[in-house]
């Protein structure tokens, strides 16, 4: 099956455009599970058995397991394993490098931890894009416009009338061959997803940035979806992770993320039938 | 210490601007060496034992480490372990993420594996960087002017009147306030290079693209050295790893080395003194 294919297929099943961010900072654990290794990894099953029916796929931000030093692989890929299999997951580690070693990138996500997909940085070019939309099974998620505030420093500059990230997009569209590239842009620029969109009428947009950082919601569902109000994919991470830092962690995140989903479900009722 | 006296002190002691590129792809190995994570190990301290009196650097290229899997970062850890302490290491893995994740990064290259310096992608901002510049012990190498093809694909684009890449190497600038940012450009683009170096006199400059990639050495030493012939950085890969397929792949790694270094010393003498 395309990554297309099951991304269509979990977002109808779960009536989900929740994306669950799996950030798993152990100094933010509740306080009995501890802070070692094992604990990220029983608090991600926790978090996964209470949310995946809620939610059409899981971003796990590569950063905070390779903080976890030796043992952090292995906790990515036992975390992996407790992902039901028709739920997407997203290797969050914005990846970019020359041709031979973006290559290695690669194999490390789709070949070793078996990611249905990647976030990827566009500044290399396409050879560092590349080795990640080799299969349509798999998809890369190029940075567009990203959630942070940092996106104004580069990301804006304008060239020829039009800004760096809408290159980057015209580009990500022209490299997109196989129907399996994506892109990433932050629910903290409502206005500019709309011409996104437009530009790229029918790729899966990866939007983080709600909870937490402040971003729209209502704009993300509005102009994130496809004409079918599908291919969002609106993440939250630790609004959903650290709803609670007691025992009932789990049960929280569950309701935060039914309170998200059904947040979503409603705007997409309005904008899309 | 701080990293540019680090830097200074051992470009001066081994007389050298080399660093070597530890990319190393087990497909490579001499096949006596066989193919397993061990053998990995074993190459990269025999390289190591061969050539660290005629490198200023050692630059692990994480991608080849990752796609390991399991063992990876081991491999990483005991190889930085076979390093001379007086020898630069740089862990080349081209991070950038939103502040809170960049902190992560910073935490996994700098705290967990003690590496002295980080490459980082610009095109998210300010907050991606910064937490790889908290300390003037450690270093951020920010990409401007990458060795690939892909480098011309926005790298170049013009933003009134001047390319995207040296917005890059101003921004990084104003961000070296503790004196600790360095540039990586490629030696595949010579002409670029000195205006580089006007804009940003007095700091690392990484020149990735010589041997393999074909870049233009004597442009690297003339163009990527600060005034005093220093503080250019110029990395080897594939040349030196793989000089040899055989048994005696350390002593023509060691050949390469004093072969390399010596070039660079040359032009050093003809354009420095």
């Amino acid at each position: 099956m395309t990554f297309i294919d099951k991304l269509r297929r979990v977002q109808r099943k779960n009536k989900s455009l929740l994306c669950i961010g799996l950030d798993t900072d152990p100094a933010k654990l509740p306080r009995h599970l501890g802070r070692s290794r094992g604990a990220v990894l029983h608090f991600n099953q926790s978090i996964i058995e209470a949310t995946s029916d809620l939610a059409c796929a899981y971003k796990l931000n590569l950063a905070f397991y390779e903080a976890l030093g030796e043992r952090g692989w292995a906790v990515i890929r036992e975390t992996l394993a407790a992902i039901p299999r028709n739920v997407i997951t997203i290797g969050d580690g914005k990846r970019g490098d020359i041709g031979n070693t973006a290559e290695q990138y690669a194999h490390a996500l789709f070949d070793e931890l078996q990611f249905d997909s990647a976030t990827v940085n566009p500044y290399m070019g396409y050879d560092s894009v590349e080795p990640f939309i080799r299969s349509d099974k798999r998809c890369a998620f190029v940075l567009a416009l990203t959630s942070n505030e940092g996106s104004n420093d580069f990301q804006r500059l304008i060239f020829r009338g039009r800004p760096l990230y809408e290159k980057v997009v015209q580009a990500a569209m022209k490299w997109n061959t196989k129907n399996n590239i994506g892109l990433v842009v932050g629910a903290t620029h409502p206005t500019e997803l709309e011409p996104i969109r437009i530009l790229s009428p029918s790729v899966p947009i990866l939007i983080p940035g709600i909870g937490k950082q402040g971003g729209d919601l209502e704009s993300a569902v509005r102009f994130g979806c496809d004409a079918d109000g599908e291919l969002a994919i609106i993440n939250a991470s630790r609004s959903i992770l650290f709803a609670s830092s007691g025992k009932d962690f789990a049960a929280a995140a569950r309701n935060e993320a039914l309170r998200l989903r059904s947040q979503i479900q409603n705007y997409r009722k309005q904008f899309f039938s």
